[in-house]
């Protein structure tokens, strides 16, 4: 068990109100009334509209006489100018609350927009650390799609628009004070999404359980929510109406956000935000066009962990961990490359470089070590 | 996975910032500074002065710019008659937070205080759900024993002097802020305590883990608490300066507090409280001398649970769960009855009749009902 000092020293802190359970949105006026009169309320782009959710949380939420005032039309891959354009809606109508529903867009820009409300300037500025925040307007946040985990973490991914450059927000105002997590909203998504956002989940807890920085609390939840998705990733995308599959992918997912949060993601993910900055790509897809090169790539500098990840996906050997990915991908019809989602031999320059100036951490967090010369041959091998 | 929707629907909140690892503890003063000016700093019968940690504490609280009012002298199984005393001294030298080093009996003194400090009125109010708590001032906690895990939860047990009900105060305001959590602190237990303490630790993990209130997340730290205990315990009571296995077995206490803030706790605590409450027994002695007639007791209604458990332990089957138990309680020291405790004959109906008065909820939790006449029975069992 124990591995060095390093292993065992360590922080943990989740301030996150977890709600999980099927039907449990019905709880969101109730909680945001707890922390506010007026919400912002955060959409994307129409499917909360269109399945009636967006209607049923009006309805709770005016039924908890908390007042709400629609943000709606978050893009994928979002931008810090549509934190901007949230930011002067959230300030016009005083608002004091937000909350946001659907996938990890939505969620990411409804916590930067509670942030950006609060601490003044550039949102760039902060995520550089280049300024201390001084505090966050409360986010209560409803996850829609199973892969992202934001309810679980203080993340918020944002691209900058001009420099194309991709990268979390974090800061421990960023937490959701309420988190519902509610299976049954995960129903209505499209196959493709299924498949791309549980294995972002998947990504997570594969990322975070091989970092350097791991520690006992996250190398325990990572296990767990492995052996969730391993189990359960194909019953939802051949049967999304699954609920009792959906119960685990959407436990699995919210713990995936709560173990990068512990110990950081790794090369995948550090390798993926420069292509979907570069060519708004699906993060998920990126990141399936990724990791199986990684994962074969970060084999002799993590044997021993890569041999449990196989055995709670139910293979034996480190290398069977590779298989049973690559394995899973095909299955989900997301065996891809990132030529086939864009990426050209001459953008490999930009995104090498990329990678190392935006996630040089989660470079530096990955089992093996990745010089920019490796960055791009791996690159070039998932083309 | 899945074992219908109740397991499935849960509420997870834990907002303690849990720091831990070897030499940590020199933290203290930086942490405490972000809650308060002037703490009561409490703790027990001379330990903490004879070890040296208390004029460690003072310096690095003062270091800091805190200043330190001294309550000490909190006896084993503290009596709420103790809480007002130390509430007395708080408001006295006009504290702002309160700061507990050393075992379950001080951490949790530490937290009543807090509260109490702020809730006017009969402690015992509070406890029995009489009335209805505004807040507490804020707790930092330093466990100084590996077992209560009042450091990962909100309980305090105490005992009303009057009527001799052990019960816990439960609140949400009864979180540490902090709770720093550094091994290097338990290696000054004598063996016995180690004892007892662990085997708290293990209860807590296995009454948790086989509760009818179990969900995911419990079940996922229990069992690896199980395991790290299983792994261990022996390893720190034959050899207390191993500073390697004390790493696990704190993790897997302050674990074991945090699954019993989750699920709650089952026949072996609702029948250890009478006991102690009654005889001023040590808490994790009267739980040796308990629960393996419990478990016993329970196989037939958690045989899968049991089988799991005994597999995190090194065994196979759900009844050598029960074996694996005893063994350790042997090896350690612990093998006793209620008799050698001081228990007679004859108390077993005030007993029995109080765990089922104060502990009501506890005896639901457990995976197998009990009678008055079924925990008459077993207390007469374990005699």
């Amino acid at each position: 068990m124990n591995k060095g000092s390093d292993f065992m020293k360590f922080n943990y802190q989740l301030p996150v109100n977890l709600i999980f359970g099927r039907g449990r949105i019905s709880e969101l006026g109730v909680q945001t009334a707890n922390y506010g009169k007026r919400a912002l309320l955060v959409i994307g782009g129409g499917s909360a509209a269109k399945s009636g959710l967006l209607q049923r949380a009006l309805g709770f939420l005016e039924a908890s006489n908390v007042e709400s005032v629609l943000f709606d039309g978050v893009p994928q891959n979002p931008l810090t100018s549509n934190v901007d354009e949230g930011v002067k809606l959230f300030k016009d109508h005083c608002c004091d609350v937000v909350v946001g529903i659907g996938g990890g867009s939505v969620l990411d820009t409804a916590k930067a927009i509670a942030f950006s409300a609060v601490n003044e300037g550039e949102l760039s500025d902060y995520i550089f650390g280049l300024k201390q925040p001084e505090g966050a307007f409360p986010i209560i946040l409803v996850p829609t799609t199973s892969g992202t985990g934001s309810e679980g973490n203080c993340f918020a991914v944002l691209t900058n628009p001009e420099t194309k450059d991709k990268k979390s927000l974090k800061s421990s105002f960023t937490f959701a004070k309420v988190s519902i997590i509610d299976p049954e909203l995960m129903i209505t998504m499209p196959k493709r999404v299924i498949a791309s956002t549980a294995f972002d989940a998947l990504a997570h807890c594969h990322e975070a359980y091989v970092s350097k920085a791991a520690q006992p609390l996250n190398e325990m939840m990572a296990l767990y929510a492995i052996k969730l998705l391993g189990e359960n990733i194909r019953r939802v995308y051949n049967d999304p109406s699954d609920l009792d599959a959906w119960e685990s992918v959407a436990l699995a997912s919210t713990l995936g956000g709560m173990v990068i949060n512990i110990a950081g993601v790794g090369l995948p993910h550090a390798m993926e935000h420069p292509s979907s900055g570069l060519k708004n790509i699906v993060h998920g897809v990126g990141l399936a066009a990724l990791t199986p090169a990684i994962m074969e790539y970060n084999l002799p500098y993590a044997q021993g962990k890569y041999e449990i990840m196989a055995q709670a996906l139910g293979g034996k050997s480190a290398a069977d961990a590779v298989d049973l990915i690559s394995k899973l991908l095909e299955d989900i019809g997301l065996k891809v490359t990132l030529g086939e989602l864009g990426i050209q031999h001459e953008d490999i320059g930009w995104m090498s470089k990329n990678s190392l100036k935006i996630m040089k951490a989660n470079v530096d967090n990955n089992p093996r070590p990745a010089s920019e010369t490796e960055i791009a041959a791996l690159y070039e091998k998932c083309l």
